[in-house]
């Protein structure tokens, strides 16, 4: 019933691996079935080239095991916090990938300064506020979700439009309209990252990329007229 | 009849992946017919490992589709402007690799600070200027080409001495005499700017490579009396 | 009767280049034997595609070669101080891994900025101090193991809790309860590296992890309640 | 008869491709018969990849061509300047390895920062001067290997000791006993660059190795009384 999303989720997780994203297990994927009733996750600590469809655990909104023998990824309360807030994540990818992650240690979101990065991101990869020690010392990983959740209501941003946050002295979520979506866009984190970190570690002025061609660019490939790729959708 | 046009920009396209200077399918590559009538280039949002010849779209110098059932890549009309401008580009490479995107994001030109340099782009490759609301809004991929040429035009550069520019806050364009030069290109490109960022990241002065080994360099490779490499030409 | 602990140490140090951890010949992993007498250690100079379980040298505490034909590493009596003194290290892994070296070079103990490295070490992973001229020339090797110990003492460190140590000028030495989980934690140490060395090299603040923070991550992987993974203790 | 050199000579060359060393075909080794006759070297602007021992170049010392279809490659001059001033080269490599060519293009010499330096260069890496206009002119290679030996022969080292120098604005060229083992320093010298590069960057005092830790790991590895790898002259 549920392995059409089981499949999709274990190759997005293999993927973390095949691209670089996630050493040894520091990373977990997930996707939501269309009815937003059962969640597909990473097994925890499990390596990413054995992860085949059936090691996948089904949970359900609270956390509960519906299917599998494996216990589910340690960072599954994160997810749920997010799938609950944002209807529009259709799978969520956690890394610890290198630029992303320095990023969020020096606890600094990242600016818009290319057009890879309104590409995937439109405007500012916001960084969340820190913990508090109640919140890591009550419910962790739950917390760790509603903090990013706090920053988007904050901010006012769209999660649909920004799809990813860096956890303060943590690392990147990101999320998509699916499991694979979600690692192309911490892909794509990771790449942007690296580019605004090595205009920092440079020096002189770090110019932002005009409002106009950030919204170009994001529209080209994701607004209602886009026009970038295959699918039928666009012009 | 065009069947060596498509091989040869298929080719050149996987090795933009093989290469890894194009994540995801963030590039392309397309080469023009000797007549100049004809361009091939790479579908948009298609991979690269699965670009077969047949897959290659062929269009008219206004961008119409001649051959193929797939949508050519949104960047199109940058390549249409460059071919028209440019009359000694057999082959034109876009990507978004990260050091040449570091300068192109940095709104900076990269100088010539060594032969490798040297050896492949006689002087400094330019960044352009920015486009105007009314160029991103109206014709924005047709407009990237345009302040390319007006880049050259103002600095009075030789194209087929300097193959490449960067498009301010966007990542570098590269061009050659096949398509497959056009990336050999776009990889010395993004390894001299790896090198010339890693140059203004650790401080202190920054010395320009001397004219006459620059020019010495350049017309050893590709000069009248170019002794590199195996082809006839070379004394 | 040691073939086990021939074969875990053979694959341990076949990941110091399959991770990319050691170029050339430059690193080494040991195994130590449930009872302590023995030690297993790759030999001297050797490649590691070649290296099979019957090319590792067994020795003793005293650095005696019990079983093998070929020379030990050079760097084995470094292997036997730290095994003397902590008694905790069943695996020993000692690399020059870029950016762990970096900090050894730069003779800086590398801070706990987040939780990848709150994940691995339980705080700062500390340098220790130069050799003198005469534990240079006497017994360069026991002497490089000796002050790592004695960087331990003096600071109160858990060798169970920061499974690792830069040796000044140097590189890093690691361990873990196997080989394996020794050349684990010398691939987190080369990650965190890179990372706090990317956060100085672009200026500004450098935030500390919250002790809170960096306490509950170490002990959701480490601590009698750990909670990630498949292995029966975790709750 | 000098099919031993042919062999060793393209196995060399193609390990400058698969560890990384030169993009496209940005570098070259060679290597000397045993009585210095005849020099074995990488045809010009050949694939690594396609680079078989019947495709080696064989020349004399005035660099006439002995055996062989292809023409040698240009920096062939460079390479006999080399062999005929330093009598304990027996391979000699050219590459345009990133970090290096930093230093080489910062006109900076390569001081000694730790152990991984010191196992392969007794001391810093020095950078030549400049070429005149004349010397670029006139005999450009030649010339490039004339003032590395010059530059040796003013600091006074020893080329055997220090195998390898950085050519002002261009890259490294590096030597060994053999082919191998010249693109085995090449490799060592491009991973010291790197760190030492990083150290610079992250900015801060940067501490040089003590003297006498820099003699005891030359030596322990190519002293009268190396002690280090599984060779029958080690005690």
């Amino acid at each position: 019933m549920w392995q059409e999303l089981r499949e999709s989720t274990a190759e997005a997780n293999r993927r973390l691996a095949e691209w670089r994203l996630a050493p040894l297990t520091w990373g977990n994927v997930s996707g939501i079935s269309p009815d937003r009733g059962v969640i597909a996750i990473k097994p925890s600590g499990v390596p990413y080239e054995a992860l085949t469809a059936d090691k996948i655990v089904l949970v359900d909104a609270a956390g509960g095991v519906v299917e599998g023998n494996l216990r589910p990824s340690s960072d599954t309360p994160t997810h749920l916090e997010l799938y609950r807030a944002f209807p529009s994540a259709g799978g969520i990818c956690h890394t610890h990938s290198r630029f992303a992650t320095v990023f969020a240690q020096l606890r600094r979101g990242l600016p818009c300064y290319g057009t890879t990065h309104a590409d995937h991101f439109a405007g500012e990869v916001p960084v969340t506020r820190p913990l508090t020690p109640d919140e890591v010392n009550r419910e962790y990983e739950a917390a760790t979700g509603r903090v990013i959740v706090e920053c988007f209501q904050r901010l006012g941003l769209d999660p649909a439009a920004v799809p990813g946050a860096l956890a303060a002295g943590h690392g990147p979520f990101v999320w998509g309209k699916s499991p694979l979506q979600a690692v192309e866009n911490a892909l794509a984190l990771e790449e942007i990252a690296a580019t605004a970190w090595a205009m920092a570690a440079c020096g002189g002025p770090l110019p932002p990329l005009e409002d106009y061609v950030l919204k170009k660019h994001f529209e080209r490939k994701h607004g209602p007229a886009a026009y970038y790729g295959q699918s039928p959708g666009a012009t």
